[in-house]
């Protein structure tokens, strides 16, 4: 394998993904010991016994199955019931309420960066992400020769947006800022108030918002989810949605594209055909899958979804807690959102360690806790944390890295 | 729309996708009347009631589901045990046995030539598709700034390679060839002889073979279907896979890359890992289908194949028996394998209809019959029929053809 975390300090998010990354810091931890693995990187929600998708999700696609009417191709368009749900699905929080129309189907919210970056670039264009952000933007825009120009997210700020750098860094030639909200990495839940800047903000630059919601109401602090379409009479919006986080099932690849405009930009910018003509080379999600969809959104219990955010209140607070003796480590945030959460790395108090990924491939060898370095998200000399995780996997990785801390602590 | 079929006569088939068209032509028919459509276009075995695809396959999802083993994200490389599955099962029929190494997942056999062609693809390269073939390797190799190289397939001598042709087609910047086996859209199946042969010529050349097999064993006359593999001691072989047709289930979306490559040429050329690296920015296949996929091979039972293909065999001899009594098509070949055929149409016995694109959009319009025009796969002026379709409705739509033929039959 060409790329070693070890002969490799200055990991490069746009050559290897992160999937390759944690597959390498697992390795890592297996060459040298047997010790169970508490993995704390990849925000998979399953990797929590108590997250385990309702029965509503299963009878949808049993239905599906038995029916014996979506096993054929999958219409080139999608499918307009699907379509259909997740349309009124989102319509119920919008003022502008949406149409079969307004939705693409995707594989998973991955699928959906996939096709919207290539869809907008062209010689020249660039496009505002976040940092940190979620790292398939900036490797999906290098391959398509997108240019990517970075504005802060605020620890201090309770990782608000730049708003003040946005206007230095966006030209004539940006097209789009990317909003993620609820915020991974960041753990935070945006306000009303805050959004409704940023929108007024693009639509001063005269370029529109993508908002990547897979993590729509996993809001668990005391802020509310506001989705971005709130605010698309003031500026257009593409909102990215996903099955995968909330409803525990990222291995059923369910996503989607909406387009929030109700002045019908997009259409007259010539995006929307651009993404259809995207869409028709790019796979389709299975019939199959598609056809669960309007059951799954239609009779998931409000119930369901209550549970698991007083499961994730709790572990954002045996993280926050944990992190408070942990010395080297400071979470400026207590998460409130999504399910992950960045820590600052005082290397100041470390002897022998240098930087992030050296502190996680350190980890990895010697307690078996896969975590990701901050690097990964764009933001060097952090951590990433995914706090989808069990909580005793959690005080115990948290446990773990204390006495990793402590073993590598600077004699004063 | 931009395409229309009426205004763009020339039907160029790397700017319109099979399936656009397939929904205009069903636009056409809609727009002039109610008359019950009869699908003889695209090939989607769920077309016909009779093709039910096993309880089998639903119980392999169904155990999937309800192990919630599966709801997590895909391995980055795939689920190792369906891999494996792969493996074995193609094994069977070959001399050397493949692991799960050489088996990468995909959406369907169209994923996979979405991977396998960008992998192939560098500067002045070109590869061999054969004329007529299946329209989705023309499309994506123009993406991909691979040339495209036709040869004929040769419906006098039983659709076999005109392998004559290949050497002076072929020069050092040749890839690869690709042969579809059994063959769409010509519905023949290869002999031992004849696919040693193209091995043979391929090894001379210095190029591999990319044998698609989506309708492996789909072989209902004569001829045992032989997969290139067989050969793959004489020059390396890329296989792809997939359930869709065999299996009755399109809309699972799943479908396979293998190698077969016993000197480990693949290793080598570094093809193998460009694959992989391409695999890494393309979506993955749901984990909860890759999941059925050990329990769908292993247990499907010979009579669910053999019953289906003596309902294949029925439709094969409706269809050449129906087109003798059309006498402006010939059918050169009975069909034997795959759900395909192809006819050719003599312009002289017809009255103001000068072309296959409109001789198709007429039928659409006068009799509601759906049917690809031949320059959809490559062949101008011949016509393309799936087979995958009820026997009533085959009769039916053959009738219909020939009450056209007849009404449009020049007078002498
Ligand atoms: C911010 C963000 N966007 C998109 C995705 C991808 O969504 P999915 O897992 O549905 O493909 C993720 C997954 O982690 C994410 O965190
Ligand atoms: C020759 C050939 N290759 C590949 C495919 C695509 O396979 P799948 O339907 O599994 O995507 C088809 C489908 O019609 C085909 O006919």
């Amino acid at each position: 394998m060409e790329n070693t975390i070890e002969g490799n300090k200055e990991l490069n998010t746009s050559t290897i993904t992160v999937g390759r990354l944690y597959d390498m810091l697992c390795d890592i931890h297996k060459e040298d010991n047997n010790r169970r693995v508490v993995r704390l990187g990849r925000v998979d929600p399953t990797d929590n016994p108590l997250f385990r998708t309702t029965a509503v999700a299963l009878d949808a696609i049993t239905r599906a199955l038995h029916s014996y009417n979506f096993n054929c191709y999958p219409p080139t368009v999608g499918l307009l019931e699907a379509k259909s749900a997740v349309a009124d699905h989102l319509s119920t929080d919008l003022p502008h309420k949406l149409s079969a129309d307004n939705v693409f189907l995707t594989l998973g919210g991955t699928q959906a960066i996939d096709i919207i970056l290539p869809s907008l670039a062209r010689p020249g264009a660039n496009i505002l992400l976040p940092k940190p952000g979620y790292p398939h933007y900036d490797f999906r825009a290098t391959r398509c020769v997108l240019e990517v120009r970075h504005f802060d997210l605020l620890p201090q700020r309770g990782w608000e947006v730049d708003l003040d750098s946005l206007e230095a860094l966006a030209d004539e030639n940006t097209v789009a800022i990317v909003i993620i909200s609820p915020s991974s990495p960041c753990g935070n839940v945006f306000t009303y108030e805050h959004l409704k800047r940023v929108a007024e903000v693009a639509s001063k630059l005269g370029i529109f918002v993508i908002s990547d919601e897979v993590y729509a109401h996993v809001a668990f602090g005391s802020k509310p989810f506001v989705p971005m379409g709130e605010f698309s009479s003031i500026v257009p919006v593409i909102t990215i949605g996903s099955l995968s986080k909330r409803w525990f099932i990222p291995g059923w690849r369910i996503g989607w594209i909406a387009t929030c405009d109700p002045h019908g930009n997009f259409q007259k910018s010539g995006i929307v055909n651009r993404i259809i003509d995207y869409l028709e080379i790019t796979s389709d999600p299975p019939t199959i899958l598609q056809a669960a969809i309007p059951g799954i959104l239609k009779n998931t219990t409000d119930d369901f979804h209550s549970n698991n955010l007083i499961i994730m209140r709790e572990a954002a607070k045996i993280f926050y807690d944990g992190c408070k003796e942990i010395p080297c480590l400071t979470c400026f945030h207590k998460p409130e959102g999504a399910m992950v959460a960045m820590v600052e790395i005082d290397f100041s108090q470390l002897e022998g360690i240098v930087d992030d990924v050296q502190f996680c491939t350190k980890l990895a060898k010697e307690e078996s806790v896969i975590l990701y370095p901050g690097v990964a998200v764009g933001l060097k000399n952090w951590l990433r944390f995914s706090l989808a995780v069990d909580a005793s996997d959690l005080k115990d990785g948290l446990n773990r890295i204390r006495a990793f801390s402590l073993r590598h602590a600077k004699m004063s």
